[in-house]
């Protein structure tokens, strides 16, 4: 069984009970054993010793809302709005991706989340099977599910519906358990109501949680008022939906009773920042939802909206808006907005007592940060430095599983100059097609 | 004199009649003499030679609003409101500043700013011979100002004045130009009537520029309108302000009156968007203000309202909240917001027949972006990928005047280890003294 022992390192726990401990951990196998600020009795035998001096540690990012394979598209649209960025650029280039697009879109964006600190992300897409080898190969974290859209006759709904169950139940638990699943309507305002129910039942009959968008823009609230004489979280409500462990990703227009209800039915949210501002669909009310105790995690959302899928720019921007929007400079404090980025991720995806804190027992999911750089001087508040100086490129090296996937800022079991051409020849074959 | 041929690279050169460009740039001593897709004809003799391929090659940035020796603040008090922040935690903390203070924080942020993409730096603050050494050594660009507080009384604002202006005499034109000087009163609501009116008369016998704080918070607006009964643009109009160009820190609580103001007296915008989100004093109309004509360039403010120093955070910040809170999601387009950090940036210095462009004539301040990065592919929209994607981090080169200021990533001037040493102890002798 692998071993490894980190010497004199700073550890950013996330755990209340000691949030920034100098020290030494040990790994063994894919679980931390030890974290400490004693070297470990007895020394680890065979353990391999890594000198932590000048870096930090700390869990995992979890980035939970992405579309991969559409790392493809970025800066193919920008500066558009919401509709015609979706239906006039994203949905025709996308008609036109063919199973290799997503599989160098996806690898291209796991090389750029591995690289910047992403251990575990949430995909919400099609032929995801692709995405899982992806992942599978990558040796990154991955929570995948097939986003179905109901727009469609009922045949092909019915198609999609099987083929989503059939993914959600082959790839539960693959990997070495680093796969998990999900079922996802792609939104309340592309399936129709009885759509959204089947999936809710395939849900249950796979014991897999749901992920949709939600109140992403106005309009679709508005919409959703004006079709089902309800707003979105009540309308998901009675279809189901918070019957399972549900995660809502934008949730951007929310009205009070929407959040004391979501807060109720112990669903989750994803936040995505920076593409909710990039497509002007507005600034989510975190603060407010913090403050009823709904669970907020970032996601990055897809590199074509973003276009980034660095989290630290998520995790510094939720840390920041919400401050400037509100008027209240207490809002989203730098330890509250490092938790969206880790454990409250964890929580997210149901996957809290294995992720986002550093500790004994939990997953070796963790990065290291290359803290001997003037942004990160003087060296007094770590958790404040990290998120309101950090970013992806201060990552040296990455472990998830308790294996190392990147060392001195290089994806180990990617090979990223194959990745970035064949992405490069996608792209332009599908400019061409 | 020195030569240097960068051959295949590719060019951001801010300059509308060609904004992307594949090909070759020449440098001779401090200037651009070639920049084309064919090779120099004659090649230049005695070139240096540099492959520019896989790089980006743009004007260095412009960081119009910074307190470089506050970076020994950083982490030392987040989330607080303005003037808790301000008058409870850095005032008391910055009088205790020594020289040492301001030299080694000084040094700690012109080691980041270089190496984050910025050539060219605004700073406000005191002891300014000191930070004017630090400029002359690590070969950075300078407009320098003794910022000054009058809420003292008249034999020490005199005393203050008669240094500022001092200073600005002596170091004007100092390091073969890389120096130049401003005055500044610090703000509105620190500096009276009247000793406002003799800093924009020293302004005028010494010919420079004026830079100050405005309209930072609405509390400050209307304190400004109790105590004067105008608002802080019209306050500043009647005292002459704008008789000379001058340079406006903040202006985040504008009404349609002063942006029409601004507009007709020339006036310029330091826009600090992260500082503005941190301290929760709101977002600047930077729309409006664009719409309305005034220019509008980029600050970092200090490290402890931000809390760092790379302006591509600023850039970002600024392609992304505009949208967000304005609902519009055309607004400060990538190719805009680029231009507020770098073509903007000169013209608020009253420098953009020297900066900020790459075009044959203007000076060789220019920074190299490492394109070989999962976040930059497909490499297609290079605007929009540093807009949207870039981060100081992937900064690889800088040059300041032709002459290479940073090389892979590490200062050539500047002993980083010896500055970061030494801001640490700066630190620690300030909390215990």
């Amino acid at each position: 069984m692998n071993r490894l022992w980190i010497e004199n390192g700073t550890f950013v726990t996330m755990d209340d009970s000691r949030p920034v401990l100098k020290g030494h951990m040990v790994v063994e196998g894919d679980r931390i054993v030890y974290l400490g600020e004693e070297p470990p009795s007895p020394a680890p035998e065979g353990a391999e010793r890594l000198n932590g001096q000048g870096l930090v540690f700390m869990p995992g990012l979890i980035n939970t809302h992405a579309h991969s394979a559409m790392s493809l598209l970025r800066g193919y649209s920008d500066d558009e709005a919401l509709q015609v960025w979706l239906e006039q650029k994203m949905w025709p280039m996308e008609a036109k991706f063919t199973d290799d697009d997503v599989r160098w879109g996806t690898s291209l964006a796991v090389a750029e989340m591995l690289k910047s600190g992403t251990t575990t992300f949430v995909d919400m897409y099609d032929r995801m099977h692709i995405v899982a080898e992806v992942v599978e190969q990558s040796g990154i974290r991955g929570v995948l599910t097939r986003g179905v859209i109901g727009l469609c006759p009922p045949d092909v709904q019915t198609e999609k519906l099987i083929e989503a169950k059939q993914f959600a139940k082959d790839w539960n638990g693959q990997a070495g358990g680093r796969i998990t699943t999900m079922m996802s309507p792609h939104a309340p305002y592309t399936c129709p109501p009885d759509y959204i129910e089947r999936i809710v039942e395939a849900a249950h009959e796979l014991d897999v949680p749901l992920h949709t968008h939600m109140s992403e823009s106005l309009a679709e609230v508005e919409q959703n008022v004006k079709d089902y004489g309800r707003r979105p979280v009540e309308h998901l409500d009675k279809l189901g939906f918070f019957s399972k462990p549900a995660l809502l990703a934008h949730a951007v227009h929310l009205n009070d009773e929407e959040i004391a209800l979501l807060a109720e039915r112990g669903a989750a949210i994803s936040h995505n920042p920076a593409s909710n501002l990039k497509l002007a669909s507005g600034v989510a009310r975190v603060p407010q939802l913090l403050k009823a105790g709904v669970t907020v995690s970032l996601g990055t959302d897809s590199a074509a909206s973003n276009n980034n899928l660095d989290l630290f720019d998520e995790i510094r921007l939720a840390a920041l808006i919400h401050k400037g929007v509100s008027g209240d400079p207490t809002a989203v404090p730098a330890s509250e907005a490092l938790k969206l980025g880790t454990v409250y991720g964890a929580r997210a995806l149901g996957k809290h007592s294995l992720l986002g804190v550093l500790k004994p027992g939990m997953k070796a999911d963790f990065i290291a940060i290359d803290a001997e750089q003037p942004h990160f001087y003087p060296q007094t508040e770590m958790v404040s430095h990290l998120v309101y100086s950090g970013s992806g490129r201060d990552v040296k090296h990455v472990w998830i599983d308790g294996r190392q996937v990147v060392s001195s800022g290089e994806c180990l079991l990617i090979d990223e100059a194959k990745v970035k051409a064949e992405a490069q020849s996608c792209f332009e074959r599908l400019l061409a097609r």
